[in-house]
């Protein structure tokens, strides 16, 4: 039996107050092999793919656009999408969004394309 | 590169609008090795435990008590808490809420136990 020390609950608004910079995914938890994080976005990112992870993004607050090489994903408060491994993507913020993200511990934020947008290395809050 | 035609935003109310029935999650999304669900929970579960799987709640409507033997976590709406592998809990929920699920696709509802609560073949919404 697993300790259930550790175990500690997460809420999300509380966890968006402790950071006010853009496009720096912070991890919230970690699960199996994957990582639950938690962005502020605003702006354009850069157009990237993930070679083997598939990444959700659910709006928590604000407004998403995903745009795709052949169409655009409106993401509102409350919606998600999965963006299958492979897929090229450019999420863009008009306005501040909140965001949570999960995705494998292996997945780099820009993907394939190495940027200054690029972190490597995530905090943990 | 892998087609995006299968990519489709979720909305998380429309989707928990197209059932009402009580501790069967449903399918709302696949990533990686893991699905993504929705359930409505109303009532006391059944104490259980996953061997080999971390399972993540995340409040959307509503409040939940999930009991560990050593202590109770009350999660509202906006709350996350991630349940290792291991660790036996306890669903409780003393009014409907609303709560999605991120487990792996061998996750069973009721973990080690076999109940009239088990769900052996979820629905896909």
């Amino acid at each position: 039996m697993t300790s259930s020390d550790a175990i500690e609950k997460v809420s999300l608004v509380e966890k968006l107050s402790l950071f006010s910079d853009h496009w720096s995914p912070k991890i919230v938890g970690e699960l199996n092999d994957s990582h639950v994080k938690l962005v502020k976005l605003k702006g354009e990112f850069v157009w990237h793919h993930h070679e083997t992870e598939d990444e959700l993004f659910l709006v928590i607050k604000g407004s998403l656009l995903i745009r795709l090489r052949d169409r655009d994903i409106k993401l509102e408060e409350g919606e998600l999408v999965i963006i299958p491994r492979g897929v090229e993507h450019l999420p863009i913020a008009s306005e501040e969004a909140h965001v949570l993200l999960l995705e494998p511990k292996t997945t780099l934020n820009t993907g394939n394309v190495s940027s200054e947008r690029t972190v490597a290395e995530l905090q943990r809050i």
